[in-house]
C-alpha cells in the first residue's frame, strides 16, 4: 500500500467538482460539491445516530435501497435540517442533477452541512448544477474537498494504491468536519471512492468495521450532528475478482479503507474548531477492546483534559478522572500515565498515584502540535486509541457567533 | 417557608469555621472548613459515581456506617485523590480533630477538593486544627463556605425556616463547585444542616429524592469529579415529633430541602468556571420525567449550545440537535422552542422548523444574565428543568493552567 495523490478521484471511474452556488454569503468560498462515477457502483453508507436527521439523509436512505449509485452531491453553508420543505428541496436537487448527468434521481447520494433551521436556497443550487457538472474533472478532488468545508481550515483528502487479486486498485476520499464532532460520526461528511470490485454487501461490512475504529474514535466537542454521513462508492474498474466474502482480498481492501478513513479521521480531529494540536489517547492493557475504547474516548472528550492540553499543563488527574466516569472497568490503583510526543515521553502517574516529574520537560512535550496520552491500565491485553484536540479560546469565539 | 440568614449555622446546634491552613499557596484564601454539631446527629450522604474516588470519600463511607455523626471537615486546594498515603492522611486528620473536639474519629465526615495527584500537606492541616476549632461560631457559615471554594468566585450558602410538627425548624447549607460539574454531583461539595428531628433512614431517602432534581440537574462541563459529596446532618433540636415515615412532616421537610439544594445547585451552575450567565432548559410535554430530564440535561451540557449562549446567538438548531442525541424519545416534528428572560420570550422554532424572528429581540433576551431555553415536545405531561452556564474564553483560560 502506498499513499498517492488524487483524493476522491484517485480510483478509476471517478471525477469530481466544486463550485460556488450562492448558499454561502462569501462568493470566494465554494459551497457545492459533486463526485460522479462513470459506471454503476456498489455502495454503502452510514448515517448519524441523532434522532433529528436532516432531510437529505432520509432521501439518501431511500435512494440507496436499490443498492447501486452513480453520484454524490453535497452543499455547505446550510444543513437542510429542521427547515420547511427539506425533503422536497433535496429531491428537486436530485432530479435536476440526474437530468444533467443522464442518470436516475435515485442513483444519487445527497447531503448538506451548515446551519440548522434555515430554508435551503434550492434554486441557487439547482441553477448552479449545469456549471457543477461541466466542471467535473479527474483533478477535481481539491475543489470537491473545499466545497464541503464549513469551519474547517483545510481541505481533507487522502488516497492509496493497493494490489488486490493481482490488479492495481485504489481507495481514496474527501472529508469535512471540525465542530459538532463526536462518536457516531458527528457533523462530519466523508465520501470515499474505490475502483475495487466488491459487492455492496461486503462494502457495507467493510465500512462498518472501518468506521468503528476510525470516525467513531474521534471527538471534538461531544456534539453529534443531524447530518453526519460516510458513504463509499466502488466502481469495480480495477477488474479484480469481485470480493464476495471475507477473504484475503477483503482484508487487503479493509486495510486500505482503514488507512484512508483513519487518516481522514485524524485530519478532522486535528482541525477541530479552534484546535492548536492533535491529542490522542492510547489505552493499553484493558480487559476488552470496548473498555479500552470507552476509556480512550472519555479522556479525549473531557473539556478539562482538552483545556489543560491547550495550556500544556501536565494535570494528569484529569485523565484518570475522565477514565473514572467512563463506565468502563479498570483498577485505579494499577493505572500508569505518560505524555508522549515526537519520540519523547514523560511518566506522570504510576500505580494510580502521582510521580515526581520535571515540569519543564512535560511542558516541552505538551507544547508540541501532536500529543499522545499513553495509559496502561494493566488489566488485560486489549488496546484502543482515540483522537481529539485541545479546547481553545478560538473554539469559543467560532461557536459564540456561528451564524453571523 | 421563608429564607433566612445563617447558611449551615441557621439550624439549632451547629457552629462552623474556616481558616487558612497552608494547603493553598495564597494565605489570604481560607482553605480549611469545619461544621460542628453540639449533639449526635442523624446523617445521610451521597458520593461521586466516578470509579476513581478520593481517599477521604472511602474514610467517610466507613465512618458513616455507624449512622450518626458530629462534624464535617473539608479542605480546598488539594483533592487528596490518587496521591500516596491518602487514606492514612484522612484518618490522621479525623483523629486530630476528634481529640480536639472530644468526639470519636468515626463521627467525622471528611472530604477534600482541589488538584488531583499531589500528596496532601497533612501536617499543615493537623497543625491548624486547634485554631480551626477555636474559631467555631454560630456566625461561621461565611468562613466555612469561603474555605471550601476552589475556582468559585462567590461563597454559596442558603437557609430557610419552616414549621414542622408544630415546631419552628431550619434547613441550611453551604456548597462549592464551579468546574468539573455534571450529573451525579461532579466536583461539588454540599454540606447541609437541619435541626429537624428525623431518622437517618428517612434523611437518606429525602436526600436521594432531593439530589435527583437538584444537584443531578446541573452541568458545567460534563466532567464528573473524584470528590463529590453531599452530606446532611440533622440535630433534632427543633424537637418536632421525629420523622419516621413519608408523612406530611416529611413532605414539609423535603420541600425545604429541595429549596436549599435547588438554590445551591443554581448558584453552582451560575458560578460555573468562566460563566457569564445562568442558562436553564425547561422541557415540557415529555412522555416521562426521565425523558424530560435527559432532554434538558443534553441541552444545557452541549458545548455548542453553551458557546452560542455566550455569544447571545439564537442558534436554536443546536438545542434540537442536542435533544436528538440525548437518547430520549420525542418527535422532532412537534418541537417548539423559545428563549425566555426576565418575563420576555421569543419563539424561534415551531413544529420542528424555524420561525422568522426578530434578531434584535433575540439578542436582547440572550444577553441577560439569566436565560431559559423553553422547549415543548408536545408528547406527554411530564417536565423537568436543568441548569448550566455558558462556555467562555475564561473557562478555557482557567482550565488551561489550573495547577499554576
Amino acid at each position: 500500500m502506498k499513499e498517492i495523490q488524487g483524493g476522491c478521484c484517485a480510483a478509476k471511474g471517478f471525477s469530481a467538482s466544486g463550485v460556488y452556488a450562492g448558499v454561502r454569503k462569501n462568493p470566494t468560498k465554494k459551497d457545492l460539491a459533486l463526485i460522479y462515477a462513470d459506471c454503476d457502483c456498489s455502495v454503502a453508507s452510514l448515517y448519524t445516530t441523532n434522532l433529528v436527521k436532516a432531510a437529505p439523509i432520509y432521501v439518501t436512505m431511500r435512494n440507496l435501497e436499490r443498492g447501486t449509485a452513480r453520484a454524490i452531491i453535497a452543499n455547505s453553508g446550510n444543513a437542510n435540517a429542521c427547515a420547511p420543505g427539506g425533503e422536497e428541496n433535496a429531491l428537486k436537487i436530485c432530479e435536476t442533477l440526474a437530468q444533467e448527468l443522464g442518470i436516475k434521481p435515485d442513483e444519487i447520494i445527497i447531503n448538506s452541512t451548515g446551519v440548522i433551521g434555515v430554508p435551503l436556497p434550492v434554486d441557487a443550487i439547482t441553477g448552479t448544477i449545469p456549471q457543477l457538472t461541466r466542471a467535473l474533472s479527474r483533478y477535481g478532488s481539491d475543489d470537491a474537498a473545499s466545497a464541503i468545508m464549513t469551519t474547517d481550515t483545510v481541505p481533507k483528502q487522502v488516497a492509496v494504491e493497493i494490489q488486490v487479486g493481482g490488479k492495481t486498485a485504489h481507495v481514496g476520499g474527501i472529508a469535512k468536519g471540525s465542530g459538532m464532532i463526536h462518536p457516531n460520526m458527528a457533523t462530519m461528511l466523508a465520501f470515499i471512492t474505490t475502483d475495487v470490485s466488491i459487492t455492496s454487501e461486503m462494502l457495507h461490512k467493510a465500512l462498518l468495521e472501518s468506521n468503528r475504529i476510525t470516525y467513531n474514535r474521534i471527538s471534538v466537542d461531544g456534539d453529534t450532528s443531524t447530518n453526519d454521513m460516510v458513504a463509499i462508492l466502488a466502481s469495480g474498474l480495477a477488474q479484480n475478482p469481485q470480493i464476495e466474502w471475507k477473504d484475503t482480498d477483503y482484508r487487503v481492501f479493509l486495510e486500505a479503507l482503514n488507512y484512508v478513513n483513519g487518516k481522514l479521521a485524524k485530519m478532522i480531529a486535528r482541525d477541530g474548531e479552534g484546535a492548536t494540536k492533535l491529542v490522542s489517547c492510547l489505552v493499553k492493557g484493558a480487559s476488552s477492546e470496548e473498555a479500552a475504547e470507552k476509556l480512550a474516548m472519555s479522556v479525549v472528550s473531557s473539556s478539562l483534559v482538552k483545556a489543560a492540553m491547550f495550556g500544556a499543563d501536565a494535570n494528569w488527574g484529569r485523565e484518570i478522572c475522565a477514565m473514572g466516569y467512563s463506565k468502563a472497568p479498570f483498577k485505579p490503583e494499577l493505572v500508569d500515565i505518560s505524555f508522549v510526543s515526537d519520540g519523547e515521553a514523560i511518566a506522570v502517574c504510576k500505580d494510580g498515584a502521582g510521580l515526581a516529574f520535571d515540569e519543564d520537560t512535560a511542558k516541552r512535550i505538551l507544547k508540541r502540535d501532536e500529543v499522545q496520552i499513553l495509559v496502561d491500565v494493566h488489566d488485560g491485553a486489549f488496546e484502543a486509541e482515540a483522537y481529539g484536540c485541545d479546547l481553545t479560546y478560538e473554539y469559543v469565539r467560532i461557536n459564540g457567533d456561528y451564524r453571523t
